[in-house]
């Protein structure tokens, strides 16, 4: 492992995680692992899905609340698989998410209610990123950085019990090409973050086969580090 | 030429090419000549501008629909110089394009229709590009790509004759900064498109001497290869 | 100083600037000094603020209509200070601004008013900008580059007295992550700089105290030229 | 039986018949014994609800998508038993039916597509209308309807097989205070309304016994024909 | 005429007329022959189409900037016939008019502007209007109203030559059920509207034979006064 | 007082009473006598205004923070003065206030933090009703009635202390053209009323000099009853 390469322990001060994704599956197959072990060390981690994932199929003739119904389930195992304390879903149609003020409030809502110190999300500004969901879930995520600790944004999410200003204090990005600077050897977890993977089983219907490309790309980046399987993040600075 | 420089066979398994312009005669001046080779080539090729051009003039009293009507006549013309199959122009107001979830929709449509394999778009993501309808225009041609795969995203669309899930799958940028890594050699069809641009007379009323901007830039392309006249795309990776 | 920093001579050709800002302070503490030494040669200087700034404070029982008030008042004091020929604020809600069609129209009404041959703003792109007005700001001001500058878009504009098409010639980003090109020595001018800034009495209730971390970043600025404190800027090339 | 007021005859004319509302449930409650009638004779009726019902329940610990599902099982069921041709959901969520364009056009299509001749819906205009979705769904199907008929409307609707101009001559509204002049003797078919209403089961848990409200509403109206159980409808003037 | 009837002495007042309508030929074929009547008593007439009217024909291949331009010019024709001040478009497309913040703030520009005394538009109230876009024209005609009277609404819109708050004292509706109170005996100028009317031949190619359903609607109309064509108004109180 | 008119006593049942407008100054004028009698009778009030009221004015120089600053102040003035509980303002802008669903989100929020028993709001359907900000007002007040009582409708707001489903079970409409028919005699409170106005100073400047057209307008109502000075309302039958 080179100078510059950070493992876990570039996750040492954290104590309250909040992932931002955009689709059920996205926080298990690129941080499932890594959710793990920093649950193992006491970590609480909280899961907020943008998008009810409902178009997530290639079966046409499947209705979409069908879908959505099934795939809120599916996070639930999934989640307590991983051991993520509480998961949120907010809702919003899949393939359509879009930054506005409104997901920037819902999302401002949860680093308040949490009080997360720290934040994983999408790099929106990865050039390669083809997904709109993904930019979109990411923008709203920084975007709601700072105004989430300002009293007189939204003060009405004070009233809510727990709530105070929010209080992140890093942020990670997953999915980017700014050059990664953590890598996590998550080979000791790695039959977790499967099983978290293979709840998502209208995603993956038969099982470890449709998750192949994960593996090999965990693989990938396993090799830089000389162990099986590792995942990837790069901090982004933020005042 | 260098080993990483790739030619015109980097399309070598294209079929059928949509292009998602902004305005009539982007794809005239940024592509034109490898649209002619490939059309040469039997490659079926489909353009989009996403406005209608109708402020793209410096004439205070011109009207606006009478600039639109102009420029979609000069853009059927360009087209059948360089024998694209068909053209479509999706309505939206020069400097005023937005990639909205309505821009996204219309483009996947197109996509479903014309069952192409290829796409090209400007790159929204180049820093340096300064006209937002160039941006909004890639943008919105990205962010359709996968919701245009998708059976249950605007199913509707699926009933149109020919209309099948998109089948995009690759897609190539121009007007970027990112390395660009193919060069066209277009020296051989270059009276061609100079003609292509000629046709857009309301925006080079004194024909080639108002191209002489994009001669001298394909010219500087063409240095890197030793030819004449060059145009440059880069591939961006897609799953 | 190497041969390729540039130093105030990158502004030799500027008679007029405008700096599309998000908050009441951005400009004192991006660039205040050089605006102090520019309006020493005779430049005359416009300043828009696109958000009120009204939720720019920790006291969770401040008004926000007494907060923007303060502010407006603080930026006039700056601006005094300064040199600043004429400030304008756009109104918006702090935290909340949108590179929308409507904020693209404000800021070229002031393009084509002031006439300004050139422009500071946010660089939008920089991915490490964490805070969403000041991309939006940005984003915006470059957005609206380009149609100032036609004559057909929003006409009703050059009803204005002095009203004229876009002549912006030449964009300067701040607060960017593309190189710096630019280096201003303002050591001369920085006890005016100092002063503009502490005039947002509201932002710095401490005065000096709470500036220090401006006048790190410009003495770590200044030890590239190896002065004590400079402003850097990128040029950003358009067509 | 007055002379002014109108029976069964007001329909003597219609072929294919839309009716545009809001919530599952809407036409079963409020038009089911005339739909009955109408499909007696021949009557092909397409039914369309713009929202998915979602929010429709006093358990606050059902799942949205579950419950979204569950109405769209009881739809179906409804319209069986009512012989309804077709129905469709335009998958917008209860509580927040907005007419906007993208409704006018989603029922504009279905214009199109059914050839319908003649619409029931919500009168938009009903000052006493308490349920914003209710007056969503009629505005935006009285917005609709003339545009519908216009060919250069959102033209590429044409494409799906089936569809042509909008075709309506009539328009008939429920949930109205103007005078109603058409009672409809739903008696004969009471027994079927009421089993197309039971098959709300999500909204109707105890059955007729949660029906008493629209039994009285029923027999109210039927007291001014002298018959126990008639629905109303008020023609509007079109051109 | 009966003591409750209006004739042209309703307008007596009258020195700057603005008439805020949806399409070109709404002025023309409800308010033609009034219009002609002010003009000649030297009442200065200002007339805007809110869209294009580039939807306003039954033929399918007809290209809709092509329809624009054509409307535009007919629009004038009118004008000229009239004697119709000026004319003003505000760019929107037919079918497609939403009475939003923008389109309140042009409309309140030309109040502003003209520093009309009196306002005709369609009323946006009528439950019996089915056409959306002339709903649209009058709310949003409405809704400029009292904004355009306050300094601190868009103040920008000042610094046009000529402009100054609003000053309408009377608004009267057209097309409107609320019961007409101002009849207005157009005999005299009949032809004068029949010319205005048969200038926009792309909506009337025959002439005086597509009119047929004006000139009876003017003759109910007239009877109620004993004459040959009349137009009718309803005054709306305003404070 | 004839049969039909009804008395105080139709809030005979009324124990929490939440009243929602659009500007300072509304309350005060269209119902502040019958609050002050109100509220003298125990009940608790709770004052919302939509907006800012910060276009209220004629002079062109005032800066629309220091006129909102004002107007939040005068509120709280009005308010002690006629006993009312609690106000709040939602801080959109004067001129430019829209029925949205963010607006329908913050009123319903407020009717399940208040616990109101009973809303007074503008009629929305009252065609000479010509300021949009009025009907804005009422109609969102009136779309969130529906909504407030739904435990699925944005349920996070059910977390804030003290909050529960909407519970409203009636409405009454001020400023309004349905026949009123409930008039309460306020002399006996006319001064308290003429004093919460007289604190509206930016509105009133002269004091009660600038209101002779409230007392004219309450005198013309109270000639019904027989009385000096009267407030009317109409109830809004709701389900």
């Amino acid at each position: 492992m080179t100078a510059e390469l950070k493992d876990l322990d570039a996750f040492a001060e954290v104590q309250r995680l909040i992932v931002v994704a955009a689709h059920p599956d996205d926080l298990e197959t690129l941080g499932g692992g890594t959710v793990a072990l920093l649950v193992q060390r006491g970590i609480k981690t909280f899961s907020v899905n943008c998008t009810l994932g409902d178009i997530g199929t290639q079966e046409a003739h499947m209705s979409r609340p069908v879908l959505a119904t099934t795939r809120l389930a599916e996070t639930e195992e999934a989640a307590r698989i991983l051991g993520i304390a509480q998961t949120y879903n907010l809702g919003h149609h899949d393939g359509e998410l879009v930054a506005d003020l409104e997901l920037r409030a819902q999302i401002a809502r949860l680093y308040r209610l949490t009080q997360a110190d720290t934040l994983w999300t999408f790099d929106p500004f990865w050039p390669g990123q083809i997904h709109p969901d993904h930019r979109a879930a990411g923008q709203a995520a920084l975007d709601a950085y700072i105004p989430s600790k300002m009293p007189l944004y939204r003060p009405e999410q004070f009233n809510e019990p727990g709530a105070g200003p929010g209080c992140l204090k890093r942020i990670f990005l997953f999915a980017t090409d700014r050059a990664p600077d953590i890598f996590i050897d998550v080979g000791g977890v790695y039959e977790t973050k499967l099983a978290a993977c293979r709840a998502h089983l209208s995603q993956f219907p038969q099982g470890e086969a449709n998750l192949e490309w994960m593996k090999e790309l965990d693989q990938r980046r396993g090799q830089v580090l000389g162990v099986t399987y590792a995942e990837v993040f790069k901090q982004m600075e933020v005042w």
